[in-house]
């Protein structure tokens, strides 16, 4: 059951305003964002993120990569400091939830900190991150918290080139930014980063529950599988003398969705991307290449699932005599969440009266970066039907702000002496 | 055994330097052709080949799409007429042979009988076929022969564009003819259709023979299959909870490909062109469309081979949740050559001494037009690992010679008072 009304800390109409007002950068359609890093209307949804932290009474600070930082500054400042924050930008288009909900909610449960409780002894720090999509550079995705931790390669900001063929460094300078600076957003007086995100997912629905606590961020690995054979006539070439990429494939690709599904939940294998060439009706291809996403936050069950993966992809090609090769393009092992900080948003949330289950994340999140550096935990809000990277994602004002609730109350008992 | 020189009626250096000097119009890099129908390089192209019927002692026409005819008028003029010939229209890029081969060795075959028999009693026509490939406008392939037969349909010309955005209508009117006219090139005057060609198929390499006698062309049907899901985030769904079209399409990729494997010669099965939506890493797809190329040159195998894949594609579909959309693009029965034409080209062959097989045609070809109107064979010619739709496409002079022989002697049979 919910708090009683006079009970609550967060007002919903707040989160909800600072939701529907953030839309507007960015709009497209009735209720999608494309809001694409370092372009103007990302530029200007940074400086209303900013206005909305003074007005809350935060310190406002911007970082070398254009995160933006608001500070409720403590009265203790030996210690490290309590962030939380998601990222502005969105998938071109995506919803107006994913990422900016964590924002939003961070502003409004620090202010809500400000108004009832006056200084913390801890510093919390509201942060508004960069490029956590990769909408508009394809292999940009965590920028900003990439940044933080200080895992941007020299080269990436001349190398990293988006969509619309210009260099992340040149798209940094056209919105204010020195590329050669990004170092100096490195941090490290950060002690907990707790992040709250929409589920993206239909956990929480099913489950009839507003608010998920995430123990555990998914492991995963991205493949770009290649088979090449020989391209021939559709109708001369018998079946028996083929050696065809598409064959192979086919039975790849079913291999890996079967085999991620007898092993259950929950492990995940998507194939979602495949380009075959020549890609002629009459003319057996030359070669086939696609992506195989694998995903599972047991360390264990990761392991077997991309051994099996690994070993089908093998045995596929040399049995049908064609040329593999796979490309690792990505590889993270499952996080595991700060257990103490589990208990603590597990209690905040008994506290507020919100319902809350734990859960794991089948999605990453710029908190897979701060555990570098830092311990963290998740907050994940409900959304309807589990859809996302669309503008048909939603989440309830009444949710949002249960989230929210559970989150200042966690970082209540974070920042504050008890 | 090859008949001793002295005897030959064909001289391999004529057939040679068509073939080499035809390749100059249109030619793409050292080998390659490409040679697309109603351009510049196509229309000189036919210039050159009617000049070269000229030069062969043949009477020219060129009919309303551009076909050209040259004729060895007969002495009896109440006969209906024998045809031979193929298409000078290439792939995008193709090789030198395919169609080209056809119609230099009926100009060839034609003058060899005019220089050594004289007359015929019957005419002989020798035509230059226009967009068999359909490299130009996608789904206007035998243009020609399909004019020829009257299988033009009126909206046609209007309505079917090339990859260049330009109607066929306009492409004629550039090449100086006039779309109003198509139906003037239907004919009803033809007994019999003999077209030489290049296998483009492995079997005459492995059987060590230079020429095939086609006694049957494949039937076919060709699909556009598409399977429509739910996307969804390829990391939060869980796969118990998926309809993904990526999981089906894979299932009746290798299902389909594997029935005709199993089926075995001489059906055949090809998925040559997969489109997925949203085609991302990390998605679920929405959508993925792909072609089925399925062929047999027996009835009734054929009948077995697409009631099969019909029947995985509904029933993966049903049993996955997706929605199905079959399209059939094309859907032909196979094709017999006419048997008495199959022994007149076989005691053709043997008078020549070259040594020939009958054999099944796994590719289309205007044949199978012609079919409409009069009966028809095929004589093929072996091709260099059996390559074809490509610059790596080769038959020796030595070989196109033999073909080219093989085809004399039987027009000669047919066309002359014996």
């Amino acid at each position: 059951m919910m708090a009683e009304d006079n009970e609550r800390w967060i007002d919903p109409q707040r989160v909800e305003s600072y939701i529907q007002e953030l839309a507007q950068y960015g709009a497209h359609g009735e209720t999608g964002v494309a809001r694409l890093v370092y372009s103007p209307e990302w530029v200007a949804a940074q400086d209303q993120v900013a206005a909305w932290m003074e007005e809350a009474g935060l310190r406002v600070e911007r970082d070398a990569v254009g995160n933006v930082w608001g500070y409720l500054d403590g009265s203790n400042p030996q210690h490290s400091i309590i962030v939380t924050g998601s990222h502005i930008d969105s998938q071109n288009p995506g919803g107006r939830f994913d990422g900016a909900l964590g924002v939003v909610a961070g502003i409004a449960a620090a202010a809500a900190l400000r108004e009832r409780h006056g200084q913390p002894e801890r510093t919390i720090g509201v942060v508004s991150l960069v490029e956590e999509e990769a909408s508009r550079f394809p292999t940009a995705n965590f920028w900003g918290s990439r940044a933080i931790v200080g895992r941007i390669v020299p080269e990436e900001p001349r190398r990293l080139r988006g969509y619309d063929g210009v260099t992340i460094a040149e798209a940094m300078r056209d919105a204010g930014l020195d590329p050669t600076r990004i170092a100096d957003a490195r941090r490290d007086d950060i002690d907990t980063f707790v992040e709250l995100h929409i589920e993206q997912g239909p956990f929480l629905e099913q489950e009839d529950v507003p608010v998920g606590i995430v123990e555990r961020i998914t492991g995963y690995r991205q493949y770009l599988v290649t088979l090449e054979g020989a391209a021939n006539h559709a109708g001369t070439t018998p079946m028996d003398l083929r050696r065809d990429p598409m064959a192979g494939a086919a039975e790849i690709i079913s291999g890996v969705i079967d085999t991620a599904h007898r092993m259950g939940r929950p492990c995940v294998t998507t194939v979602g991307r495949v380009n075959v060439s020549p890609n002629e009706r009459a003319v057996i291809p030359r070669q086939v290449a696609f992506t195989v996403d694998a995903r599972s936050p047991d360390v264990a069950q990761r392991e077997t699932l991309l051994t099996r993966h690994e070993a089908l992809m093998h045995e596929v090609a040399e049995r049908r005599g064609l040329t593999l090769t796979v490309r690792v393009d990505s590889d993270r092992l499952p996080v595991a969440s700060d257990p103490e900080l589990v208990s603590i948003i597990a209690a905040a949330a008994a506290e507020g009266g919100v319902p809350a289950m734990v859960m794991s994340s089948g999605a990453v999140h710029d908190a897979m970066q701060f555990a570098e550096i830092a311990r963290i935990a998740m907050i994940f809000v409900r959304s309807q039907e589990g859809i996302s990277h669309s503008p048909d994602e939603f989440t309830s004002a009444r949710d949002a702000a249960a989230g929210t609730e559970v989150l200042a109350r966690a970082l209540h008992a974070l920042v504050y002496q008890s």
